[in-house]
């Protein structure tokens, strides 16, 4: 175990009780310290980010890569904006989300209490660094980032700015620290730290999440793979399904909750194929479809298990004609990844069968699968989006920050 | 990976999702077979558990483990009605916990739903078979159970039987499965199955989560281990302190709720000791005190840091006099595991202090760390009870064994 790790997990032990009982108002405040102190900062974030910017180019990252690594004067304003914005979020912490009386007069309540330690294992963007910190901040939990090396100077400046913000308002130093490391080993031991981290959010590729699935003995919460479908039921209005599916793929294809797979109704395959696909390609999509998507549509490549299985995050689009809304949720059953799943449907009995049937942490009706979001939500913030079912589903904001504990009030009860 | 286990884990994968759309009265018919199976196969379970008790007595398990593991017609009767009392439950499942509107009309909801295959690797007391079963049939998961090998022929009757009875009923064969293996390597199978297990829940000493906290890669809700103590304020009233330490300490000894250690503030510990001292020994209890607890009450040895520490589990109480409050949550907070801890007092503030300050799954004002129980909150059942702070906390209910999805309702709604 790397000392210098064990030695953050210590004092971001100690810096988690005191952040268990601090005010909402040391808690704000120190948050508008942490969004002046990075506008303050921006000179030497963006001298940083330049000496990531330049490693990325000589180390050939992709321009989508360079382009999520790269800070500007726009994107730091807008990380300092969305530090304040969760300053004028509630406060969840004490709320006490239920309470009652037992018939021998004891009261029972649950209130809600920060987790503790909260470890986060990131990539590319360094605006996680900033918005990963402050909603930690806000629910009371110390945080230990650990970002991607490629964004590693970014994110130790934006660290040592927000740390230095909050430090100066009276928190303690361990509330907020950045794992200055580039060695993988030092991420495993993270991932193995039980004594001082509560749970471990991991935030990037299939890579990251292997390792943490094999590796970790904290509590994790997993995040993010998303291979979505959009269902077009037999009954779907097939205008609402076009627009809907070149939202749910074109929008910003790059994300989680963007759809992969189209699937199809046979009695619709017909009149809805030719349209969408056409619409879609000129919108530069990449198809790739089944046998009877073929005979409909000639001139796309044949779709292979892998493309069903695959998160795309591109303009590429897997495209299956099938028989039952039962086919369609079977498709997904196998090769869905429980994100976001849609139908487009006008008949109520199948938007009911969808809904109940299919096991995805957003289940839609004629809705894009693209609102998966925190914001969209209305949360005012996310800490990524959970496939897991354990803890926290979906889009996480403050609340799946934090835990409960139970407060019993007696006036002397002993147990019979 | 063992081979039966994994067809266990497909099996059970596939009958979740059955179960996940199975209506209450079928899980409730199900439920009433089941306690009525367990009536009819008395006589066969008895000679089962008659197998594992002559085991037990040449194995030289001590006389509480021996009664633990025992099975009497009463016993089995209390198991039975256990299982009809599950059936007689609201179920929690299509519950929808919250719904609102977005400014674009976007309706969202978070649905209750199952967890899926719950795992439990479980000691000891056979009822937990039927328990941890029933539990799980009526929440919608699909259950593997994996008890300890002491209790093997007991609970593969009760499987056996349960399983038979929930079949009768049209339930799919991979609802309720039993790993019928002594070998502890399909345990530590059954810890990795992460493709068929959503969540694995260890009942057991500190040997088992220690395996589990080694060895899983299945998200896990660790229960049960509780070193808990009670707080006699300088502003307590003595005599209900004198009757809650009383209770906390021997109604139930052998419990994970029990308090371990008194905390005692220095200036009631010599109108306090003597008397709750006195009381505890006329009660078999054997005292470990600190310096100043063994200058006002001689003759009890003395307590070392092991004593601190431990979970006894049994008719020892280890005490300290504590300056103050402060001292004596600083106390807590170094050597408790989060459980139940309570403070006695009359003041106000010290109970608000203790409450907030105090970090553990159940903190108690004025009432004996011996209510922690999932009846005693109302909650009709428990499956254990969580030290952790992911996902559940404190005594787990049937909400504990399910999680939510979102279920979104549009109009053809896109994202901007």
């Amino acid at each position: 175990m790397n000392e210098q790790l064990l030695l953050q997990g210590k004092q971001a032990r100690e810096a988690a009780r005191f952040l268990a009982t601090a005010s909402t108002a040391l808690k704000d405040q120190a948050l508008k310290a942490m969004a002046a102190g990075l506008r303050a900062e921006e000179k030497a974030i963006l001298e940083a980010n330049a000496l990531d910017m330049e490693a990325g180019r000589a180390m050939g990252l992709t321009p989508a890569l360079l382009d999520r690594l790269q800070l500007t004067p726009a994107r730091i304003e807008e990380m300092a904006a969305g530090v304040e914005s969760v300053a004028a979020l509630p406060d969840p912490i004490g709320d006490v989300v239920k309470m009652w009386r037992r018939p021998n007069g004891l009261e029972v309540g649950r209130m809600r209490v920060p987790l503790g330690v909260v470890g986060i294992i990131y990539e590319s963007r360094p605006n996680v660094t900033a918005d990963a910190a402050s909603l930690c901040l806000k629910t009371g939990n110390a945080i230990i980032l650990r970002g991607g090396e490629e964004a590693i100077n970014s994110n130790r400046a934006i660290a040592a700015t927000i740390s230095r913000a909050a430090t100066a308002c009276g928190l303690p130093a361990g509330a907020i620290q950045f794992v200055d490391s580039e060695d993988r080993q030092v991420a495993m031991d993270l991932m193995r730290m039980s004594d001082y981290l509560d749970v471990l959010i991991p935030r990037g590729g299939k890579g990251l999440k292997q390792a943490v699935q094999a590796h970790a003995t904290v509590p994790v919460i997993m995040t993010g793979m998303g291979n979505c479908h959009t269902y077009v039921d037999e009954f779907a209005d097939l205008d609402m399904a076009l627009t809907i599916t070149i939202n749910a793929k074109t929008q910003r294809p790059s994300v989680c909750n963007a759809t992969e797979t189209l699937l199809v109704h046979e009695k619709v395959a017909k009149d809805f194929l030719p349209v969408v696909c056409a619409e879609l390609v000129a919108r530069g999509v990449e198809l790739r479809g089944c046998e009877r998507t073929r005979a409909i549509v000639p001139g796309m490549a044949a779709a292979t298990e892998e493309d069903w299985e695959t998160e795309y995050l591109d303009l590429i689009l897997a495209i299956r004609v099938v028989d039952s809304l039962e086919q369609a949720m079977e498709h997904i059953h196998r090769y869905g990844t429980m994100h976001s799943e849609a139908i487009i449907t006008r008949d109520y009995r199948n938007a009911r069968r969808f809904l109940a049937g299919v096991d995805a942490a957003c289940v839609y009706v004629n809705a894009s699968t693209r609102f998966t979001d925190g914001f969209q939500f209305g949360f005012g913030a996310e800490m990524g989006i959970s496939t897991q079912k354990l803890h926290a589903r979906g889009p996480m904001g403050l609340e799946e920050l934090t835990s409960t504990k139970f407060i019993v009030f007696g006036d002397g009860h002993i147990r019979q």
